[in-house]
């Protein structure tokens, strides 16, 4: 039985094949959902390293009468033939195989790190690239920083969880900040944030109830937060980053602590900054994470003092952190209006 | 900035308007979040009986950026002048006074208990009813089992939770259980289910981390389900409830064990019974919660040992519990597919 | 830096060396931490079988400046020299091994299944016996049922946590259960109940506002309830047990329907049943699991209709369920008083 | 039936009469679990505002069979007749009334902020104070910082929850501090902390699987840690706050960013500052709240990067944040051994 969620539109035909390699992890997961849903968009191929022909309502459960979609054992070959646009839901290092022989044949969006740094910032953090030359040609998937040269090209890298929730609380005030300020980035997550494969720390009787720094000093995300902030303001900041894993599924928030900060307009900043943006809601008290959980919307809350900003974001960290921020960057490159089909109301209470 | 997310349907207008009664409420957001999606419903009318000329999304910030409309006091004058369909997500004892004004001007979705039960059975476990007429109006909301008599009432009394997880479980064997049967139905729900008002239950350091049967054989829930039983399959079945409040926001689930029970062929008989209801899906492992959680589906498990049967099913107490059903039964009494803009996919992780 | 928590007694001296084996487990943890802070033990011994020579506190963050005490590698010749009570926290077939060479040398408080069942239904449900011979030597350490054999005993093999909730629920009935009774247990555990090792099930973002049923008609706790109630009571009840996993760290509940229970006085016979027990507490209302976690209480509660009983325990599952009562029929074989150095404050909120 | 779990010290009687004024929030209530287990304190007196002749077992279910003491309406002759040393578990506002009265006449250890802060500050933040002489008789009870004057004080101010996690953190490296750092405090907390009222923000539905900061930039606690390093270390130093909200019951942590801090050093500092102190814990990674649940430990944890310290602290912020901390300052004033009685052992898992 064929249960495509797909709304025709008027013209009576599917406009955009699209795909999703790496089919059974959560961004892949919400990455599904989201495209079959989706006008514009015809969910066409999933694809997976370890499974070949099941069905993808037999591997996951909550999609029994959804969909009669089968995941394949992930060839490039299918993917130039059965889709327009490819979403490569795939870890670091796996990605830029793929990308290797698909750039050119087919648009691609890209949600691992493999092509949002330059090569010496990416291999100084991660590992040794093998397709360093299409760097260059890829886009960096922030639509308030990036939006015209995501428009024209055809390999997105989406950016890190952490990364989108601190750019967007940091961008509107990067040409204020001071160089002698210090930025404090004190960033939380939900388990998700870790991912699907089991291990100690998201063993449930030692997630439960508690919560602790990580990989403090010493995230991947922060290089990637300074790199694009460099290159887009052409400010080289001082930011400090330590991220908290966090005792819920999903949710992310990022408290950034600007030293030496004195301008009093912050807010009519921030307002000014953001006015035409629909995806960033600035709020008047501090956000939280059930606000946007289920949404591609980052919410915004700022306090100043007499010589500090403090800057308070929330974003759903498999959705604006990922998927739902992977989809809109596809309607970006497809012309289509940014936010169709894009998930908006949070899942409350 | 008006923001409706409703479809034009390819006429390129509206076809149903709708309003809710009482949308400050847990279902009565939920059914705000359902209709400002739904393709064929515009949704034109919030009131609640404390708030006059808030907008939705100043009161619930989640909503801000979705929509502008805005919560005046409820008036049953507004109610029939703006609406073809009003949805009532008011408590019990409220409803029927809207209903005693608006039936036959309106059709109207009740989810209270008002008009779920006869009058006897609703005087003893609520409260004196002061619309009793319209309670043989009434088509109780859950179409597995009243599909043709909702198709043809203007007043449909949505089911409590609790009934539609025990009933969409014990329907397909109440034929062949026999009259010595005892059937014990252990059920659990999360706290959403208690609704919105503060209480010492519901305080967070007392319901985190713990659970406990509550209404231990006193839930009011009982009698409805015994009624609706007797009704349509003229059985007095012996059943006893024990439900537990389960320390999560959302997801309810009803253990059933029935004595004396030996066919074997059970799992065929649940199959056959529900094998055109989209919205039930029989599964081979024990349900949970959690592949239900955001849509309307209930998820049935079966199990059998020498003499008796375990039925186990799981559905979302806020969505199938109430509000989902809730637009289902006004999809059918519309005439437009039963699962139009219902939502499906299951908020996982 | 020695600090043992230990108090002297007012001899001066320590009177019996304790040592627990499988130290690293929950329950083998739980062990340890009744152990370091009881009057009368000494605890001289910790063994795993996987580490050798680490401090506890140097495996366990959170006894840093509690004990100096060497986890080493399990060895019986040591357990024979240092201890006079041995605490077998080991999977079940482990302690089978350690048993066959310790018996009669140490006394030995078993906490797997291993010398819990006849030979045959062990057999049938775990795996084959190594030492069948001791399993007549062994006492079953429920101590409201078999305090008398425990007291004269030197292996005593600990329940598990369900026939614990089960037991004390059902035991001051079963002289009044009809023969045609039915009896349904669905109870319900908290994660650390499946244990420290690793699993998808156990993966936080899966069991995170999530609950499920399992093993379904298949758990291995059912043949030790049915058991011990044909051995103690001599009578043959028709039980069915199904367990769901619930999402919280600790805390367990058996709610028990007994069909065809007629007696108006079971309040009485619960009362006078327990009345000099003090580890079982008797409850005007449903028992919750946070009044008895970090305590070895059992809470009971009852509630009769016409012709049923509902029987409702809380127990830790981790301590009344394991440790804590291993710990009781330590003091009982070593002739101390009962509750000597065992939880009993619980752990609120 | 007296259950005082009290041990006799080997003399024979009890030497310290203690008792607990506001007994049934959740930080009398840990009062209470720790005083009943303690050796010299004999717990004589419960009372309140609001009960008069229960049970403190009747009104907390999980104190059945623990104990017998009754709660009175509080009357300051009966503290004066029965009592060594009161704690005061009352807000602020009523301590002072209690404290204007019982000065002198018994020993108190306060909980709440009256006698925290010099008389400008305290009216600032709080309320006008009644008792303002006797603020300059008050010791503020941080151990680690003011020992000497609590041993020689009768009336202690024990600290706010916040403070003891921040101080604890920063005391080592106050010294060190340059005029121009920043000091930036993101702290969190569980729900506990906004005590035992019903409010909106501690409802189940809306905390549960969120998180969010509050009282940004304004927190009370905030001036309690400016006013104790500029007292103790005749430093002014630059802090800012701000709380976070968390989806659990218990458990506290600062993290606290210093800016340019150049020290090479700082865990030598740290190592050397505690090295006496026997309830701080230095921690090789970064701490998290259940390695200290259910103790009076704080574990600091810190790293450092070219220019900037990395502080991060864990308690519970029910023993250490306020009642175990007040049973050491009993301890102190007492003459008693500091750790006597307090709790070590966290509930882990």
């Amino acid at each position: 039985m064929i249960q495509y969620l797909n709304v025709l539109n008027c013209k009576g035909s599917f406009v955009v094949r699209v795909g999703v390699v790496g089919c059974t992890g959560y961004t892949g997961i919400e990455l599904v959902k989201i495209l079959l849903n989706h006008k514009e968009f015809s969910l066409e191929y999933l694809s997976s390293s370890s499974i070949d022909g099941d069905s993808f309502s037999d591997v996951f459960g909550f999609m029994q009468s959804i969909t009669d979609l089968k995941i394949t054992k992930t060839n490039t070959r299918d993917v130039i033939d059965k889709c327009d646009i490819i979403f490569l839901a795939t870890p670091h290092k796996e990605s830029m195989k793929y990308v290797k022989e698909l750039y050119s044949k087919v648009k691609i969006i890209d949600l691992s790190a493999d092509y949002r740094l330059d090569l010496d910032t990416y291999e100084n953090n991660y590992t040794k690239h093998i397709d360093s030359e299409n760097i260059a040609n890829a886009s960096y998937g922030l639509p308030e920083l990036y939006r015209e040269k995501i428009k024209n090209s055809s390999l997105v890298a989406n950016p890190g969880c952490y990364p989108t929730a601190s750019l967007l609380g940091l961008m509107p005030f990067i040409d204020y900040i001071k160089d002698d300020s210090y930025i404090f980035i004190d960033a939380k997550s939900g388990v998700s944030g870790a991912g699907k494969k089991i291990s100690n720390v998201a063993h449930f009787p030692n997630m439960n109830e508690n919560f602790m720094p990580y990989a403090v000093h010493s995230h991947r995300h922060l290089p990637e937060i300074i790199e694009h902030i460099s290159k887009s303001f052409q400010k080289s900041l001082n930011i400090k980053f330590v991220p908290t894993l966090m005792p819920i599924t999903r949710g992310m928030q990022a408290n950034i602590y600007i030293s030496n900060f004195k301008l009093t307009n912050a807010r009519e900043i921030l307002d000014n900054f953001y006015k035409d943006e629909y995806f960033v809601r600035i709020k008047n008290e501090a956000t939280n994470v059930k606000d946007v959980g289920g949404t591609n919307f980052c919410d915004i809350f700022i306090s100043q003092d007499k010589d500090s900003l403090f800057i308070n974001t929330s974003i759903d960290n498999l959705l604006r952190g990922a998927s739902s921020q992977a989809v809109v960057n596809a309607n970006i490159i497809s012309g289509f209006k940014e936010d169709l089909s894009i998930p908006k109301i949070a899942y409350m209470p």
